[in-house]
């Protein structure tokens, strides 16, 4: 349910409500200098390409691409067949948010598991890959994470460590939806490139938007042999764009002086100073842990409607009124004060 | 075949190699203020779209895309059935240039015509449609024209109207691949929205890329029922920004104060002194009229080479000669005159 | 997990285990005089789409396929656009049993509901009917339901019309798969007619496979609109049989001197001789009411492992032991009380 | 354009006018005894396999389908990704007679070649490969062959290897539709496996139904990296029968005492006697040499319309005149003869 009344301020609605980072904007200012190779044979997309590479190591193969679902439905598309599935959680973007792009475009079905906190688990995940070589079901071939995930926790290494091991032993490869990767990457303290190889992930969907950008995300892959069809696929599924260097521009920006970690920290900061004020004033608990830049909590009807008047946020679950509030590379401590003090004022009692 | 070396200086390769006109960067900038509800949903989109529709007539219904392939998927599927079929040129950009993404997603068959100068006429298109309620067969039941085309020529009014007339006599529909609406608009000499529902056009796919924009196309459709489907079907064919502010606030920019159409006059008239250069000096015929920013012509590969070496541009087809040169907003007369010259001095006798 | 020693006698194991009726071969062998038109021209087609018509109505239009996949992906299609959805049962066999055909072909997502019997109820299918009008999620639009179920129970005439009813005032659309649709007219002593638009069914895939076919199948509707392009969806789909008599001629014997229903209210009757042997000899409960031609029970890994020497049959659910035995046409009395008889000495205190 | 009146006798319409071989509904009925296990895991097809191994060699992989378009698209999927392109006649039946099932389910391009007489060359096929490696370009990667062509031709094995050695040079994969293999290879005096491995063909789609069959056709395949999806991409693409044994039990009766080599030369010399009748008694040239069980000629719209009156045959070619005009198994001397005369009747000067 949307907030009705959009509000010049910052909001707690999400972080693609918040605008470009200003640094990103000048990266994208000055990438406009004269003519450029089109479709990204430019010299702004072969720093960008580096940067990448200088992260997640020198034989990643990024494909920048325009935006989140795209990203996932390329980067899926180069490890699936489409009699093959993917487990996810049943609280991934993929299965709930893509308006079913993934079953129309990679043709293949999500097999989704329930989760406490929209994190899988080997076991959660192993209750999904039935009928193994029968021809009358789907092979559960991918398993697909989001970290940080829907629900604003992060899968530690060691967890997606062993995810990654567990879907290997089965023949299985690892996506990773990384719309926030950096909030992840943040929360952590590692280098976001420590979602890539290094925890058995064959291929990141790497998300710029969030984190600042005017519009940017990228296929990061591991696996040569996808590479060699990614850059067709890209192209086949509407993701290229012609004026590349100003995709690459927004990445340039986001991995110079570490923007991006600069970013993600704050946003981070500024929802665990949110999740802390509101168990603060309504002595209850959060949904679910803070481990990243969201904050989801049960509310009353009444308070929802009364905050969300002055502060748009979106109910995250109608049927138990779960709450989703999230901060971004622009949010203030300001804001958070006032929300927290507004929610205080709302609290029985007060 | 691409040119090996991308130059600094303007080039003659495409309208998207040149950047983004100023006043569409600052119009990004000043959109850049607070938070926005994310998805269309903010007052720049609102604005953007209620300049559209003084332009296209107010029921026309628009739709924001990233790219020229997903605009022309998205609003072809907004007409289509999978089993119906597109009459299109055997030079249109959606046989040739997007890597099959129009038989990939409307799952339908392109059924070309050869063309002396990339224009459908009733008659040609005609030629295709066959099988008519044959179930074995396609059935042919949109005709699909781009302009100004992928040649360089225009249909005039009269010509469209006539396409349009014969369309709809056969219960067909029309598609219009406006990449470079603008430059069409110019060339005749009426706003670009006669190319909309009086010209008997059923979805325009308008392209503001070329025209001086970042990235920011565009689906405008006149067909109420198509409008229907055409919210779920930009989102599941990952085409809508969530950051659409930015999106919108490129349009904003091209249909104020006539930007749109300062710049694509400006394109034409550069194409016209072009050609008027290469006649001149090489003595021969272009290969098309140039009707709006481009300019095609046969040149030994000799010659090509050596301009190739400074000037970036297309070799249009490898079996004719024939060569591609587009002029964009940025391009300068200087720039047409050096070109010329240079092209004189490679001539035989010189 | 598939008995391994298939046996030459009857089995339980699949009612498409079981062969072709004679009067189907008959009928068949009937059909093979001289040339006649390909593709349904033909005077046997038009004498089976008589006959289907005398069951659902003179509006009712019919068309022949392959098998049970097709039929059910060729009828959603003429229901569907790929944004839509399809509700289910998570016991569906479009959701289990088709290698993601559906996904593949429709587009769309399949919304599965947990249900205890197999059986959708308006309120447990409403509860998968979200996000309404929102482009980031699909929208439901058809109802699916299985009759008889893949569990052996049957929709009342009053269920599946409540069921229909709540459907239509959502402004969604029903489709029932009547693989076994013989089944559940037997075992509700009503005609098969009765499952179409009397109970307000929009199109149903009408089985004749398992009720002593080789192989035919059909899409019945009664939505006009879907039919102008049922046809070609057929043909695109994969499933137009070109000697099409010989299909047609199999539903001519099905529907000659009510073949379907002897055999239909044979194969029922001998599940229920055979689930009330079952409880006499365990003492024990049915997983699932008998109300077709399936029995559902839970026996130990033993005393399966013992019966399936003998007799072929599936293990239903490996993780609650549940088994499923199907009767078919050719079922006899004595298969049943030697089944009954031989788990009678498996059982403990024997 | 359809013969209005179809007629009880023998056509030259097509050869799927033509009934079921009575040995091939022999075959079917011995199949019919007690249950055996559904979907290819029984002893009938068992048999079939083995005899479709002992003339394509041990290691060929064989998916039994039900009809020619399902069967060509199942085995062009098993060699395709979907930025991937096929090259093919434009006469070619997946192309012209398919309803676009090859764009729809493959998500391909067809490349299509005018020719002369229905074969492709090495040449020919060149030219539609381009754009190698470029993003924007579909990717050329299957030629595909009809054996006999549609228009009556039969590929030399000179020709053939000549063909594939082209197409394995670039990369390239080798399709063979063999709806008519059997009188191609009856024409050439070679057993069909000659169209496997031995002429470096990749995938064959093998006719049954032409021959004589009442609806069996199946995918060949040579490459076990293919072998490994074709039975997830049949039963996906809706082509797997569940009553297998009697799909198979067809093509052991093809495969038995060389039932379809009987049926095939016969066929064949019908087709030789009607080209020379027709040649004699109108003194002209047919349109294509008679190779298979096909002759086209060419006659006047008067003269059609006399000899459709009785025996029903296709225009092929509206434009040309060119009429089609098949024989089958069952085609006797007398209904040659009959025709041939009947023709010189309408023949001027007469």
């Amino acid at each position: 349910m949307a907030p009705e009344q959009p509000q010049p301020h910052r909001t707690f609605a999400s972080d693609n409500w918040a605008g470009v980072h200003p640094e990103v904007l000048e990266a994208v200012a000055r990438a406009n200098v004269g003519h450029a190779p089109a479709y990204g044979a430019d010299a702004v997309t072969e720093q960008a390409l580096e940067l990448f590479r200088s992260h997640f190591g020198g034989d990643a193969e990024v494909y920048f691409c325009f935006n989140g679902t795209g990203t996932n439905v390329v980067g899926l598309q180069s490890l699936l067949r489409p009699f093959e599935a993917v487990v996810c959680a049943d609280s991934a973007h993929i299965h709930v948010d893509e308006c079913g792009a993934p079953e129309r475009f990679l043709g293949s079905k999500l097999l989704t598991v329930a989760t406490p906190d929209g994190k899988l688990t080997a076991e959660s995940a192993a209750s999904r890959v039935q009928g193994v070589g029968d021809e009358h079901h789907v092979q559960a071939r991918v398993v697909s994470v989001t970290q940080s995930t829907e629900l604003g926790t992060v899968y530690s290494l060691d967890e997606l460590a062993a995810l990654s091991d567990w879907a290997h032993s089965q023949g299985m490869l690892v996506h990773l939806d990384g719309a926030r990767i950096a909030n992840a990457a943040a929360s952590l303290g590692v280098d976001f490139g420590a979602f890539g190889r290094t925890s058995g992930v064959d291929v990141v969907s790497f998300g710029g938007t969030k984190n600042g950008a005017l519009g940017a995300e990228a296929v990061v892959t591991f696996r040569p042999e996808a590479a060699t069809s990614l850059r067709f696929l890209r192209k086949q599924s509407m993701q290229l764009s012609s004026k590349m260097r100003f995709v690459a521009a927004q990445f340039v920006a986001l991995l110079t002086d570490d923007l991006w970690l600069r970013s993600a920290t704050h946003a981070n900061a500024m929802a665990a100073r949110l999740g802390h004020g509101i168990t603060s004033v309504t002595g209850g608990k959060l949904a679910y842990p803070v481990q990243a830049n969201g904050v989801f909590v049960v509310l009353s009807a009444a308070v929802v409607e009364s905050l969300q008047a002055e502060w748009p946020f979106y109910v995250w679950d109608e049927d138990t009124g779960v709450v989703r509030l999230m901060c971004s590379f622009d949010t203030a401590e300001s804001d958070v004060d006032a929300f927290v003090a507004r929610l205080g004022d709302l609290m029985p009692g007060r």
